[in-house]
């Protein structure tokens, strides 16, 4: 663990890396196409600060979105080019809507060069369907984009609807899209039941980019000399089961801890639905809830007077009312008029409870008090 | 060790480091001045990357230099403006010369924002002086740039000269100089007795820095969310020795470490200067030896005949005939007509002793070939 590891991390780690992709996926995968990083962010910032040359360079992002990718567009010089999920379907991809976004920053002279899409979605909970991969596979081919697939919440699935990694829905697409559609996905120790997140450990995996391109990403990577060795074990921990007499232990430690997330997914949803105006889609993956608060011309009106955006305004009455730590949704953007908060389903059952019930209490008084 | 920490690192860490840096230097210290990065590495761009604005500014920095410094000036789309180490004077610095490399960057168009020295030396070996480093921060004050100290080799000493660091010297001069010229050092698991490397632990301690500024970094550091949380503990551990009765072991454990990388630098050198044509410095601190090959003319036109620089021809001679790995000088810069290769003093003594002995077979047998 002490010895510096070559800058894309450890070849032993890289092909146990590529092992696991194939065997989820079914589709050839090759340790020289990955990278092991610390954690996911870094991967994510190779590929952003490989693609933004200055401001006319747009990357297509999701709003609301996790603020990694507005911070580090801003940070290297390019635009933002936002689109809406669509929270009526779910917090759903409109691939007709992002094409229209696509158009409109070209007519302004961006020039749009990369979709990220967060799959399981964070700060929104959605697993996009095979229907909705396929149409953003589409999109990107004859968008000429390269897609950022952020894909670290794979393993954090509670719902009907199965993850499907964009390498495998652009594989089974064939030509032209499967050897000519650039993908990036990311992959971490952070999240899943690993969730080790301070040993910062992750991967990304590069498919269609070119061999020259990787060449100059290795060679920035090279500064840092090597992503730290434990976080880069870890990632071989989290891709590799264990086998022998461990194996059942294993499973079952691992889908319990899966089963109690999604318990308190569905709990956590329906007590925000209980809430007098406030909507929230089911949680299917992830470790969020994005609940909708449907304030009145009232609150809005107290929120402007205090000086504060009125999911601020109502995040913070909350903390002090009630201990409860949210964010306000305008921290991951969301629809103009819209005002949501992020919450999280991790704590344990107790808590969880106590949490809803105090929130509702809060919540409902607040809308009485307002309406 | 599994969540998150601080994004500056964790503050009972950054306690530590500061309580470490006041014992050294007897100079007050705060954690709030510190950050801790996955080595040294990320803390030198975080410092880059806020200094650089474009092509319009500079970095002096000095030639031999560690790469690290050349990549993240080209990398950030800075300018580098080099200064010459004295190769007669002990690769000391001439803070004359410095002056007129600056007014002539400045006359240039370029604006001179800071100064990079590296202290004890990589690849060059040397320790500055007291009064080298008085030097060097009187033209900080004088031309208003930042300092940026490299002192992660603080620790491997083998001369009769001591590591002073660079804010000891700072604060001793009192004003104007001691509250207003700006400072950041950097520090490493990775060197020292510690050589911790893989795991990826190390800090920066920042001195007279605008604290809109912290402001700032801390911003860009938390894209990355933290730095891994065992280099973090390894950190701790290198600036808190051991108590009890441990702390015997320990020290004559260091003590011997660090002697026994003395007795090889002395090792070193000595067999470098025995060889026909060669010129080495002493090594006072660091882990490297950097010889001078004075190649022949006829050496020269061999060399260039194979399309190669001279000290690469030299080196890559060296590995096919004795399976000896250097690195040229090339990789580090060089005044102009002399050529260099980089060796460590790290392998153990009977390797150390095989090494210098095939070096000078396969050395003067060159030599005498192209004389």
């Amino acid at each position: 663990m002490g010895a510096y590891s070559d800058s894309r991390g450890a070849p032993g780690v890289r092909a146990e890396v590529a092992a696991f992709i194939e065997r989820r996926d079914g589709v050839p995968s090759s340790p020289d196409a990955i990278f092991l990083t610390e954690g996911a962010s870094p991967s994510v910032k190779y590929i952003l600060n490989a693609l933004i040359r200055d401001s006319r360079d747009g990357i297509l992002t999701p709003i609301p979105q996790y603020p990694l990718y507005s911070a580090c567009i801003q940070h290297y010089g390019g635009t933002l080019v936002p689109y809406e999920l669509d929270e009526a379907a779910g917090w759903g991809m409109d691939v007709g809507d992002l094409a229209k976004r696509a158009a409109a920053a070209r007519a302004a002279g961006v020039a749009v060069r990369a979709l990220v899409f967060i799959n399981p979605g964070n700060p929104t909970g959605q697993c996009l369907s095979e229907a909705n991969l396929h149409d953003i596979v589409k999109f990107a081919y004859k968008e000429k984009v390269v897609l950022m697939a952020d894909e670290v919440y794979q393993e954090n699935i509670y719902g009907a609807r199965p993850f499907v990694s964009c390498k495998k829905v652009l594989a089974s697409m064939g030509e032209p899209y499967a050897s000519s559609v650039e993908l990036v996905s990311f992959h971490t120790v952070s999240k899943g039941s690993t969730g080790e997140c301070g040993l910062r450990g992750g991967y990304m995996e590069t498919v269609n980019i070119m061999p020259e391109t990787i060449a100059e990403i290795y060679k920035i990577s090279s500064i840092n000399l090597c992503p730290n060795t434990l976080g880069q074990a870890t990632v071989a921990l989290m891709v590799t089961s264990p086998a022998g007499e461990s194996a059942a232990g294993y499973a079952a430690e691992r889908s319990a801890t899966i089963a109690a997330y999604a318990a308190r997914a569905a709990r956590v949803a329906a007590a925000f639905n209980a809430c007098s105006r406030v909507t929230c889609n089911a949680t299917e993956g992830a470790m969020y809830a994005f609940p909708r608060i449907h304030l009145s011309e009232k609150a809005l009106a107290a929120a402007n007077e205090a000086g504060k955006a009125p999911d601020t305004w109502y995040c913070l009455k909350l903390v002090e009312a009630t201990g409860i730590l949210t964010v306000p949704g305008s921290g991951f953007g969301q629809a103009d008029g819209t005002f949501h908060l992020r919450t999280t389903i991790l704590p344990e059952d107790a808590r969880i409870d106590k949490m809803t019930a105090d929130f509702r209490a809060f919540n409902d008084a607040l809308m009485a008090e307002y309406e």
